[in-house]
């Protein structure tokens, strides 16, 4: 299924463009990524996109203690002191969630209203998660891990606690971590304070937070996060297959100065540096283009290197306007495994994985 | 003017409940405070609200200097490390963004559509801001001071720095103070890194962020953010008088659990106790109550001790509801002034200062 193209939505603002005030209610709690703050390697503290799916849970680390069980030889329940006197591994990672892009499809699906922000890039710091699982003694029947996070709460009518798996090939990755640091501090209550899981390239959804309970399975998890939720269906009856590794995607850092209310850039005349990051789970940015005319001819950026091998690009262009008008700014990346952003989305019930082209309109001023 | 009350108001969800393209892109960059923070006395880092008028700039600490002109005896130019040479003094502030409530309102003034999440409580060090004036000495003929700072937009069709002022003597004030650290830390960059005002008591837009240039002024500033935003103003026509000082308001922290779209809580049958915040501008708290019945009855709540002056208070409440159904809870704060939270809000062209009490509806079900 296609959508009409993003320039024939703007031609009359529609029903679909307004938001109700259950995404709202969700807006205000989930937090984006301010896009200036692409000028950072690492996304500070506090401007990191978060996505909370139910409460962020209040707990007493010195009381808390992770389980390992089910088809491990050995069930662990370990504290925050025994992880901590393992050998710390950090890994750099871009994190993005599934969703977002979610509110530039038409029609939209409601659901966190992502425009373009659910990004960042941390640095995070914890113990392998196949350093436990070696020491649990996983079973060799074991095909999933099972990841139960603190956070409970209501979802498509199912009352539970939020847990995601992975296959156990998935698992085992050596950057696979569970971290208990995020850029060299603490991990914050909101980024699943005391212990999260990080598992590079893949969507956020399954980096589970506030970790409960790891448990190995002989069999596919069936939990609504892994099979209502974060699937790529058609329609409602669809079953669809799962969401995983990130598309790739390029955001700019939108050049001038912003109106208050419309958020549209203003541009003085004379030549000027765009910068911006790319990223794919599916492999290295190979190639990031820029359009200055709404993505009718496009041109090669300069692609910097990356803090890590999940970590995004930096990139930079120049231009110089021809003289004073209107432009519509776009970027789009390209992965080593052949994926390039798509102009128009292809859209599916959760609004997952939008990764359509960004496109910034600027007002180009003559200089005073 | 008053608005129609909140009870009718749901009876039907309007065209005033959609929130447009526009307000949502300021709503995925700006953030709210989860409610369930209300649990911290000191808002961790990145969950602190956020209202950034243009966008955050990239300051490069050890070129930046602060200049302070205009009627002042020593022009200064002060570098971080020279404002670090000074005795440091930290105040723990509750700030609001004046726009807190807005959204709520009907029919709802278009900008950042707040609901209730815009707050947070930090612990700023810095200089006060007494102690520069005073080396520059500030000259007997000035009646204001004007905070200038980096970030610069358009806003109601004008081009400007973001720039605010306060009388004399407001800013004397012995806990107004110029910060470069928050809760320990160096500032942000979204809180304004490297030196932001802070004044305690006063709604958000006072404390400027990025501070670039301190001002002592003759007459009343006439820029902008003073004389048109920033306004309780009936109409368009209408010059209004400043939004100054945070009117009172209690919250308390949604019990339960959510679901996951709906934020709609789930509560099981038997005792609770329901914890919050309160705060003012215009003194200390004085009484919290509660209401389980949407408001129809009142109760006073425990209120507990703040962390300072500026500070909010905390608050409990014991629950016992009758049985399985549906509640509203509601909580609503008096000051030592005299200001109590009303029931419906008083509306305003500007949508500042809606204080109307919070509502939280809860659904108690018969335990398992």
């Amino acid at each position: 299924m296609r959508i009409r193209s993003r320039r024939s939505k703007r031609a009359g603002r529609t029903k679909a463009d307004e938001i109700s005030r259950e995404e709202l209610q969700l807006a205000t709690r989930n937090h984006g990524m301010p896009l200036e703050a692409l000028h950072h390697d690492i996304t500070p503290a506090g401007l990191h996109y978060l996505l909370i799916h139910y409460d962020i849970p209040v707990i007493d680390a010195s009381a808390w203690r992770l389980t390992i069980d089910g088809l491990v030889d050995r069930p662990l329940s370990v504290s925050l002191d025994e992880l901590r006197s393992h050998p710390a591994h950090t890994v750099t990672v871009t994190m993005e969630c599934a969703g977002n892009g979610r509110a530039r499809l038409t029609p939209r699906p409601v659901s966190q209203p992502w425009l373009l922000e659910a990004v960042g890039t941390a640095e995070w710091t914890g113990v392998p998660l196949r350093t436990l699982l070696d020491d649990a003694g996983l079973g060799g029947d074991a095909v999933e891990i099972v990841f139960t996070g603190h956070d409970r709460g209501v979802e498509g009518g199912v009352e539970q606690d939020y847990a995601r798996s992975l296959r156990v090939e998935d698992a085992m990755g050596d950057d696979v971590v569970l971290a208990y640091e995020m850029n060299g501090g603490p991990l914050p209550p909101q980024h699943g304070f005391p212990l999260r899981l990080v598992v590079p390239g893949w969507y956020g959804m399954t980096s589970v937070k506030w970790l409960a309970r790891i448990t190995a399975v002989s069999e596919a998890f069936h939990g609504y996060q892994q099979e209502r939720g974060y699937r790529f269906r058609r329609d409602d009856a669809d079953p669809g297959r799962p969401v995983t590794r990130m598309a790739p995607r390029s955001l700019m850092v939108p050049p001038g100065i912003p109106d208050f209310m419309t958020r549209r850039r203003t541009l003085p005349l004379g030549r000027c540096e765009f910068v911006g990051r790319a990223w794919s789970g599916w492999g290295p940015v190979t190639r990031v283009e820029v359009s200055t005319d709404g993505g009718q001819t496009w041109h090669d950026a300069q692609v910097g290197p990356s803090a890590g091998p999940a970590a995004w690009h930096s990139w930079r262009y120049q231009w110089e306007p021809e003289g004073p008008g209107e432009y519509e700014l776009c970027c789009r990346a390209r992965d080593a495994a052949g994926n390039q952003q798509p102009t128009t989305p292809s859209w599916n019930v959760g609004g997952y994985a939008n990764n359509e082209v960004q496109r910034v309109p600027v007002t180009v001023v003559a200089a005073n």
